[in-house]
């Protein structure tokens, strides 16, 4: 299955976001249509850094590998801003679709970029003639027909008009990208892009800064496909943060048997049965 | 601070296991004394892989180097049977202290080794005489001499007799380990060890499958070091597949806002305030 | 073009070893059929270390995927005794095939091996039935037809007699194996195996130590595949140890020149011009 | 053994260019005095790709901790532009210095640089007080008194006059730079330079496009360090693609013999008798 498949379906196609292989395995068992490999979860998980191109192509694709491996839904990485140039996100197209991602997202950020959650006065975009270039020439290199190219516009986070996003928006899904993300902090902003825009049925949406915009919401308002972005590690960050500290504080660790999954769930989980039963034969 | 300097202090040392960065990050802020690089926590997280000899020295040591880069407290890494024979042990040991790994434990079974905490009627140990070699020639090789050796017995894991075990016990202390683990899955088999064997005042205790002894009691019973090594990636394996259910059933992300961390307090934890000060410079 | 497509012809198989991208790019330039990813070149060349097994599958599978990658012939993977028992053979056939690798290669040395080309007393071969489950199960999780599973028998190298080294071979075939390797350091001895044997049109040769038998005569004996698995990286290193020889002591490059690629060739191997025209879209 | 040490002395530094583990080595036996990890050979060697910020500061890393490990004099990690801006910079120091490299050379080339041997009209550097930021920033951050920060500006290759070029020189030392590679396809240019400069004992020069100029000469000019940057690796290819040729033209691996390295003489370059010594204890 790839994403470009789910896509021509009718329903609003679902992706969680994910860090590692289990997160990854756990969005498939939760019912989710794809996985989203988040930059920020690689960042902050593996490397406990900012999400601010610091983590490398390398570090990205090492996780999206063993994502690969572990599910069966496809994997869509975030590519950020292709890693740089053209070249880059020519090479980035290949390397990915070598590893056997379904589907890349390049945004239009100058790299190196900054994580789009935060206030930056200095955010740039590249050029449109540049992200146009960019996405012509991923398209081109791409071996499969199902490989699927998502381009992202920063244009709100980066404090531009509704013009400018949507003269952005149209110029990268003419130049042939599949599906296209307006990223924004707000909303209202967002509808009053899709207002200015007979826009259509290929776009996604990563609500993270609007939680009370429901599912139905989303995709009554347009959107094809919605990306849980983060909800899997900040529910991981905070269990983990309040179990250790119950577990230091107490110097018990029956206390903190009912916060924690049995190894038995967890042998379930990566299908200890598997290596049993190998080594049985 | 290495391992060994925390050992001469009067206390126990309180070690949290970990698998990647963050959760290290996590079990430092948390007040613990050393990190645990787990084997089974990094097959199970990075992978989603049962643990049992599948992710290699490499696996091992590309999270390791993470969490060094990520915290200040020593990280110990579960180095399993040393991968191999007396050759890989050696390889082992001057990989890890390479890396900045402040202690490796190694165990007795016959590589490729099962998951100790399950039943395996063919589980194997090598000789005494191949663990003590294994043990000299590790000493051998460190360079630094506040790098630390763990050996860690499985006997009672592999169902020998209280005798073998502290015989093993005796001679792996003897060849030069500097601490040691009677892996154990029962409370009462451990207390008879020690029962029957002066042991000195390094012993480390892993104590997954009795949770209900608490640390004082661990202490009080002659233990030195106590490893609370999986609770951190159970936890968070337990809230992640909630969220992820709720979030994927109801299509409604404020639905577990109260259950995520808050974008802020992950950006304390990564520290993205540097990124945005060398930015502004 | 797989290895088991290759095959199916009429001539000989000829495939050259390589260690790097490069290597195995220039293998693909001068006409060979297929490359071999030889762990003894991994080993050498990467780590500066022997081969026996202390590089780990990791490792490998990082070359590998580099190389597939860089060339279009198929690349074959010299996976040593399958890195453990049962299981880890059935991760390494998951592994490699996943990352694009046409073909892996087991053989039947306990875990942890030692390099065939040397002496060792202590050689120790795993049981028929134990190498013949692992061929069964590696083959049955296979994902793709063409993928070509390579037993290899170190019977001869490790001082079996030649009805041994014959009932393995027939017993590895039998089991489900593609291709056969009878490995050896004597072509008598090798002759000796085709004369008790009516074998089938599935042998591969590596004459490593026997290179007066030349290509025609080991097609005429009955080889199918011939694999020459380390003439680069010996050439390489030949070169290197001359050029930097010569250079340290003169303090004169140009003493060297003729002794060097031009970079321009260089920029030819590399496809420098593909770089430059993304650049001047 | 550091950089800064070996600066120290009266002679001339001489520096050997290598890209994976065994031509460091070579390098180091060959009597050089320390090793350059060259981002130039890394592309090509292991990925056959141009040198153009395509491979990742993992990949060079990857490299750079496998020479560390297989060599005992310094290792200098050509690390490009320091992979993005200031953050990134910071970021490379951290990575390489706990990596165990002794020094890092950052360039002025805006990200993604070009390789510097090869005309494009549109190479940007960044300005002046961005480098000199990037260049405070490192030295703030690294551990050891000894790591070593090499600036490198390519205002020659970009075509700027002799005189941006000395103020950009001036800058980086007064900035904390520990050594400077003015870097010239030209050696005619570089003695402008230096004729319009009273520059001090710090100076690193890679004379590849000017080989007739020898050791001597270059000390006498005023260049403290000498890096021969890609004869090792050139080498290599030269003989591979030679070597390569002969064995699939004629079908006999004898023809090659005179031109391969012993098997024996790469045992005793990769210590083989250190495993076997362990395995007979």
């Amino acid at each position: 299955m790839s994403v470009r498949k789910l896509v021509r379906g009718d329903g609003p196609v679902v992706v969680g976001g994910a860090y590692n292989a289990i997160s990854a395995s756990l969005v498939e068992r939760a019912g989710f249509d794809a996985v989203w490999l988040s930059s920020f979860g690689v960042s902050v998980a593996e490397r406990a850094l900012p999400d601010a191109n610091l983590i490398t192509l390398s570090e990205m694709l090492h996780v999206g590998r063993n994502m690969v491996a572990a599910v069966d839904i496809p994997v869509i990485a975030d590519c950020e801003n292709g890693y740089g140039d053209i070249n880059n996100t020519v090479h980035t197209v290949r390397e990915f679709e070598r590893a056997g991602i379904s589907a890349v997202c390049v945004d239009d950020n100058q790299y190196p970029k900054r994580c789009s959650l935060f206030d930056h006065g200095d955010r740039q975009l590249v050029s449109i003639p540049e992200m146009v270039d960019k996405i012509k020439a991923a398209k081109d290199v791409q071996r499969s027909e199902e490989f699927t190219f998502i381009a992202r516009t920063e244009a709100l986070i980066a404090g531009h008009e509704v013009g400018e996003c949507v003269e952005r928006s149209s110029a990268y899904l003419e130049a042939g990208a599949d599906l296209l993300v307006i990223h924004s902090k707000s909303w209202p902003h967002l509808l009053k892009v899709l207002g200015g825009w007979k826009a259509p049925d290929s776009l996604v949406v990563i609500p993270t800064m609007f939680p009370e915009v429901d599912l139905e919401r989303l995709r009554g308002a347009g959107f094809k496909v919605v990306i849980y972005a983060n909800q899997a590690i900040r529910a991981s960050l905070k269990a983990m943060e309040e179990v250790l500290a119950k577990l230091r504080q107490t110097g018990r660790a029956d206390e903190v048997e009912a916060d924690i999954l049995t190894l038995g769930r967890i042998h379930e989980l990566v299908r200890f049965e598997d290596v049993q039963n190998n080594g049985r034969r």
